[in-house]
């Protein structure tokens, strides 16, 4: 069984503050809850992947359909800006990991996947903003790659509570695990979690099915 | 601008027929309004891309959260067993395209994009089950990959009306066109789309804005 990672996603300032481009409302109070599950992580000296959007200033690598939303904004989330930066009471501090991503998905077209075999973490702990975009992107990804996965129920957040309740319902529906920020930080070092790998290969060493014909 | 191609996901009898392994309560009557949409792309000549699950009968490439389903059922969606075949009345014809997948969306891991970009295809109309898991899967990527998508919001579906409705909510939301399949069908040939990509080419050239520094 592998390492546990708390995972933090887009907490930046254009997300996260009041009347920035991008904004997010909720995220503040996420951002609290997300602070409480960092401390406890850094303590126990659990692996933390800061995963955050960069787009270039003139827009080359916006999603096609946040393009327009973009431009109006006069530019958000460029690399070099302020306003692109992690908030003050979530940076990053040495020892920990910066995934730099342009899609919803911390996996998508990253090196994250890369960098979490090299460390030997098969089960990630999901916090950020927003749970229908980012979070569900990068929880239905690390399902697809066969990450073990908790969402902080309130560790996330999105613009209504009834998208938030309604994503993690769907999380739910497809195996992913939920817990609070309290559960995660009481349970500490001992996370709890499924561990689905070990069980399937026993069961095919056990079974020997024949996976599939030897022929196309 | 590119070529419109109508993508079918995951009509297969596992997934549809009333009592099979996967069920998604609903896919029959959406299979209804998919043989509509087919057989007016078909009229047409839009590309067909279908898309669906096998696994292998060991279950070594099934989602680690939908393997102890896959036992229960006693294995299910293996190439070459019936119940794995896609639904007797949208059968693929010749000159239709196939993708195989073993995750949610059609782009993980799969020939799927590279097909779609040899085919000239930048507009795909989204139909099949179910809309919350392989349907939003696949939008996603489709997104993240620059295609314009469109979903048929009666050519998909889910377990239940609720899910299916906060599914389309949120794909609306990031930008994702939405149509009947009697819109879809009344458009042809001329589907109603966006073209995001030569509105921000445009862009790019006329404003010249220094995309990043020159060093990182």
């Amino acid at each position: 069984m592998g390492k546990t990672a708390l995972m933090i996603i887009d907490m930046q300032k254009d997300f996260c503050l009041p009347g920035a481009a991008f904004e997010v409302y909720g995220a503040m109070k996420v951002a609290d809850k997300i602070k409480e599950a960092l401390e406890a992580a850094r303590k126990h000296g659990m692996p933390v992947i800061h995963v955050f959007r960069y787009y270039r200033a003139d827009g080359s690598d916006v999603e096609l359909t946040r393009y327009d939303g973009f431009v109006k904004a006069g530019g958000s989330l460029v690399r070099g800006t302020e306003c692109a930066e992690i908030l003050d009471e979530l940076k990053p501090i040495d020892g920990e990991y910066l995934i730099v991503k342009q899609r919803w998905s911390a996996f998508f077209q990253t090196e994250c996947d890369l960098l979490l075999r090299r460390l030997g973490v098969d089960h990630i702990v999901v916090t950020g903003v927003q749970t229908p975009n980012c979070i569900r992107g990068t929880v239905w990804d690390a399902n697809s790659l066969d990450y073990e996965v908790t969402v902080l129920t309130d560790g996330t957040g999105a613009k209504t509570d009834e998208v938030h309740q309604a994503n993690l319902y769907d999380m739910k529906n497809i195996g992913i695990m939920m817990m609070t920020t309290e559960e995660f930080i009481n349970s500490l070092p001992n996370v709890p979690r499924e561990n689905h790998v070990e069980k399937i290969r026993k069961d095919i060493e056990e079974k020997k099915i024949v996976p599939e014909p030897s022929s196309y």
